[in-house]
């Protein structure tokens, strides 16, 4: 298990079939397994596949796309750490669902709030209570992505931007959001690829876990 | 005079001595005259010019790099409308200065709020009172440029951004803060060229110009 | 209310059901409705919806992609103001159409003026009566988007520049167009997002819905 | 001598002293020589080199970087074709003058027709009777370049823009104007590289000549 | 007519039924019709409608997606001027057909050569007897577009370089034929458009036609 | 404070004046203080400044163009957690020696590795037991940037990777080490500006900073 | 033969039946025959072709979009020199497998090493003596591509790194792992085109067979 | 010593010192040196060195900017291979003396070929047999670098391609010239960095010293 969390598929490109045999050994080995980019098509596929196994607890999320299982008879996964994961806008919700996925599955608590992009700007301090606090934050948004900037004047944790392609014109994909985040005036802000919520959300579990780990084992 | 306001020279790339056979033409006609993109060396020249046709209203702004000249006897200028330059930071202010130049050499009130950028979310609500209420507001940022479009979210008047170089790295010489500007979700943002202080300004004082007519003189 | 009008709803991306529950509850405030980037397959969910509610007023704009529509008992709008669209060749009329209907759900007078790009020199100068006299022009352009540098050199008011994917090869999804009108010589040129026809209007609206107000209640 | 005409110098990266050892081969060959892109340093130096072989006809244009010597006896030139050469503005006259001086050392009749930009818009047509009939045109602006275009739907000869590096933030060192006119929606515009008034002026040189031939030797 | 030819229609974004109309229009006009970028489907809507008016002339080129059609007795064309199509492989050959079709419908004599690229650096010398001596050449190239840069440097007459989209990779849809084209080294190799056909061959055809015309009636 | 961490003084564009100011106002509040990308000239006259109001801990890095200055009686800093800083080259010492000055303001042990990029592929295991057990990575590349991905296969904690502008031709700026770092396959890393050498150091801090204090103070 | 090699021929944008009538010809000539850039349709209409021509040995390969036929008779292909065909990752198989088909057809020995990317950065050391003491190495990667970099540290023959459009965001369709390879840090890394698995196997079979030869023809 | 050959010291951003006492350790071991880009106050600086060492093989190039400098008593050095390097004007001298003094320094026979680039397509012909046989080309070109691509059909040997920034407007600092070597329809054309001198001739003398070995000891 690298990075203390077992292996994550990326299911793009890759075959039902292909998917479902990594799956298979990884259950074996009693982990707990997660893949992203799976299309509704794979996950029919997937479904069926871990149906003929009796796994009940294969499961799709059709925003997120991504797919879930566990071993038969996993133990209940206790939580640690706390991690917000927090959208400028509606459009923004499949990839921040990537995230939150992603925390999920490494037992992480998330909390998520949606559509406090800088349009209504008093909707962010407004929430402030939900947030200040974190381990760390995901910040997912696109078009002038001016979220993280202003999320990370308000926490001293460290807020991790996702970039993502929402919007039209002269965003050019997700390019006018990520240099946004990458030239933002907070210190705290740092930035992964562009609709990388996977990755969004594995580095801020990563940092809640090691905290949590450091609360309860204390030198 | 085009829209009209008065010629206004771009003082890049022509000599000292062109300027000034211009500018005398002008005020000949009676006529204020502001030049843009005036380097301290063409100042000179042109300051020693006007010292020796003994006009003492000749003056230099060497943070916006402009040169402001009147008429020998112009009458003193009707205040009119209301504009406010922001600026996220302060390395902005040499844009933004171009901008307010260029706004007080068209008889409107300007008043400039400074370095109220979003790393600091406190400071720009705490100074609502200052802008709100505003005919046009010009808002001058680099790096992220996520302010106008918070300014955008608290007036219902037209948000000018400039965007401009100051930065480094991914920004590539203000790219950043203009693809974040056009991007902007709030509806009421309007995009000029990179560090267009002048072009700012001058659309500001067009808009409060003819706001203020219409106050005056009702269909 | 932001910005003194009531909210539109971006469609892009918001399923059918989502727009009808958001405008039903628009309506039963009171509220006059707008929707762009609206399919035909989302229209005719939408009529559905409305026929259903038995509320006559929902339309459809398939040239703009926009989705109109009022409370049962709406009054009739006053109308106030005046801009002009214009465009410089027929593949630009989508774009300029959302802008349009933007203006006409503020209750702003328009008129539209079409295909007097530059390739003909004469066309433009021939409608000059139509277009002086405006509070603000949108202006909307692909290609090489010459249009808003030369309406800008004939008119004192603020012009608009909407730029637009119409074009081939080296246009590159409107950058071609877009960094024209950002380059533009004319200093009452300003610009927004490429395809940004609702922008476009809505600057233009509040620009024309100020002056209204001004010159009915003078200071 | 490639394509009908003797070789041209392009000087940049060349010393001095190997560009006056190529002119001396060329004059020994009693060919008219042009070296483009000349400093004023190695001007000096051509300068002096001519001057000591006595050689009166060497001269230096600052404003184009062209160094023409003719050979001691030549013939006078007798001159042939229109071409007619039009500038956007006066910051677009270096890059211009280089193509007037190549068409002149072409031997070609060229008229030139400075600042008639886009920003004022009755300056071109007033010019009108001095450009029809040329037998090509070259057309030299930056900024958005919208000249070309608007020349081209006056006239019925090919018109060849010569995009400038002239302007500021998101002309990006010409590349607005070089998108500009490679979209222009004149079916007779074509272009070539940025600042190239060299390769600008040959071309329509090029034309002119075999023009001017045609007509003195009718099939 | 401008430019000396009858309009020319674009296609692309254009109804059959809007095509049609214009058609009937410059027909009724004598005018002999050309319409470029028309895709099978409304080419076969174009030749029912002239089905149904009895006009025999009317033919679609599927390869160059071009629709002719001229008026019911339109006298034979007779031939001018003499230019050369080139390419560089068969996958331009869509292209360089727009290019012909255009001359061919300007009445000019145009030759065509076909995969004379540089990977076979003997192709293009054998078949020199069969492009020298033109009045104009367009030369057509994908990927590395150096073919421009050779035909250059083989005549004495205008060559105006067409860059397709042809390649994968690097190419960037044309991109890099576009950049190698713009910096060649041969004085007398100008642009245009990436995949413009048309353009290139009008530009070619308009020379090609004023030399013929200055043949036949010389000064 | 913001974050947790004083103020740090972004020092380009600022004059030694106004940040000896900063400093003064910053001491006076007991606040250790940090100016980065500050030149030799402005070290001096900084140097100058403290020299005369006699504080002896003034210090300037030519290395990393950072100054320091604490209050006259600050404490010895107490050191907390474990960062280290590791570069690819030793060209990108510069950056690296930024964010080890950024991390020891903020009290943090630092240790260094330098010069152990791709190109030896020995080196970094060999140094393994140096950064492994570290509580964030801060690393530090240019050219093709592979070191961030490598190192964060070795380690379980966020590897911040900082792209630098060393290289030459098609590295533009840093652009090629900024795209290589976004695309890391390796999960826990995540990216700064190009150049960013203070964000880098900030965020690593913040992260150790936070671990130490939860091993102090257990939930 | 061109290079010492019968031509391939790249099949993207040409019909099957051109295709076929290639082929026929190079067969009648004796020349062993391969097509790159074969869809599945066109494959099934080769297969057809070859089939009806009683020719046994045509074969597909879908993963690599690849189509090979020999002549009847053609007798066994004799193997010589040594290449290694390494991949980063399982997505990049494909682009691979286009490179390990031509050096098939070119009669060299081929080894493939997979999926040994730098995100588990103890699977390529593992492999070392698989391809150490190889001719030539081609190196195929996505996303980051770090992979040649590091391949050409262990090794002291030609790598050739193929980029692949493998990734998603900001690698821009290949770009990120074409500029990551051109800034190398490795002597002897070279790169070919995005995806241009073709070129990759030609070069380092032309390198292969070169030195095969050289072996058994000492001078 | 790596890849075969001693180290070579990349020497920008490096000061004369380092590089002195880095080749004062490799002479130690009896190892011949070179670094390249070197400026010339650098070299004057290891002049002196060496000279103080009483050292007389130090040489600097200024062309190629390399400084060399071999052991007190090194054997003269045994010459293998055959490699041409080809430049297409001379303005790329510079960049293909670097590649030459790094084939010199390998011990490689070189032979240089300038100014042979297209736009005199007798030229290249012409010297067909100084290259047809070498076992590697070094092509270097800028502007639109078409000479590669033209080498590349001529021989059956690999052909490097180094880009270089000669040019001006549009060639964007080597861009034109690196996408155009990238997109060469030669399937023997293989690509290094921008004005990647070194590295072009590295990789072409590693393939000649790989192949006279293989002469020399058959297996
Ligand atoms: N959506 C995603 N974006 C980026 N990386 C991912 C994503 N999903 C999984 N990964 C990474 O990809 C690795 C697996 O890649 P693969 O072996 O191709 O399935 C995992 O360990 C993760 O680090
Ligand atoms: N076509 C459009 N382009 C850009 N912005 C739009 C468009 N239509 C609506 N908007 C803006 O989007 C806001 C609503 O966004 P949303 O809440 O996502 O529906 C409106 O208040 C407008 O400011
Ligand atoms: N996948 C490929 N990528 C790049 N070049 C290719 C590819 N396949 C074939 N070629 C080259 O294209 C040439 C044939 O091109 P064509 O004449 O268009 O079939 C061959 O000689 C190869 O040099
Ligand atoms: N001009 C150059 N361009 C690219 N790489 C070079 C150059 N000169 C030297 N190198 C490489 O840089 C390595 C030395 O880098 P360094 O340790 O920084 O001196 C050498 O082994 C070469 O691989
Ligand atoms: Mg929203
Ligand atoms: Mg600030
Ligand atoms: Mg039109
Ligand atoms: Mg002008
Ligand atoms: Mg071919
Ligand atoms: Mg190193
Ligand atoms: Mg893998
Ligand atoms: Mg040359």
């Amino acid at each position: 298990r690298r990075c203390g969390f077992p292996e994550v598929i990326f299911g793009e490109g890759k075959p039902a079939a292909t998917i479902a045999t990594i799956f298979d050994r990884l259950l074996a080995a009693q982990v707990r397994c997660l893949a992203t980019r799976i299309s509704e098509e794979k996950a029919d596929l997937l479904r069926a596949h871990f149906a003929s196994r009796k796994n009940p607890t294969a499961r799709y999320n059709s925003l997120a796309s991504t797919f879930r299982v566990d071993p038969h008879d996993a133990p209940p996964l206790e939580r640690k750490g706390r991690v917000t994961v927090i959208t400028a806008g509606t459009s923004d919700l499949a990839v921040a669902d990537e995230a939150r996925e992603t925390l999920d599955w490494m037992g992480i608590n998330v909390h998520t709030i949606n559509d406090v992009g800088v349009a209504g700007p008093h909707r962010l301090p407004a929430r402030l209570p939900e947030f200040v606090g974190s381990d760390a934050i995901v910040c997912v948004a696109g078009m002038e992505a001016a979220l993280p900037s202003i999320v990370g004047g308000y926490v001293d944790c460290p807020v991790i931007g996702v970039p993502t392609s929402v919007g039209y014109g002269a965003n050019f994909g997700g390019i006018a959001a990520l240099l946004s985040m990458l030239n933002s005036c907070a210190a705290n802000v740092t930035v992964v690829n562009i609709n990388a919520g996977f990755k969004g959300g594995y580095l801020a579990g990563m940092i809640a876990s090691k905290l949590h780990d450091a609360r309860q084992r204390p030198q």
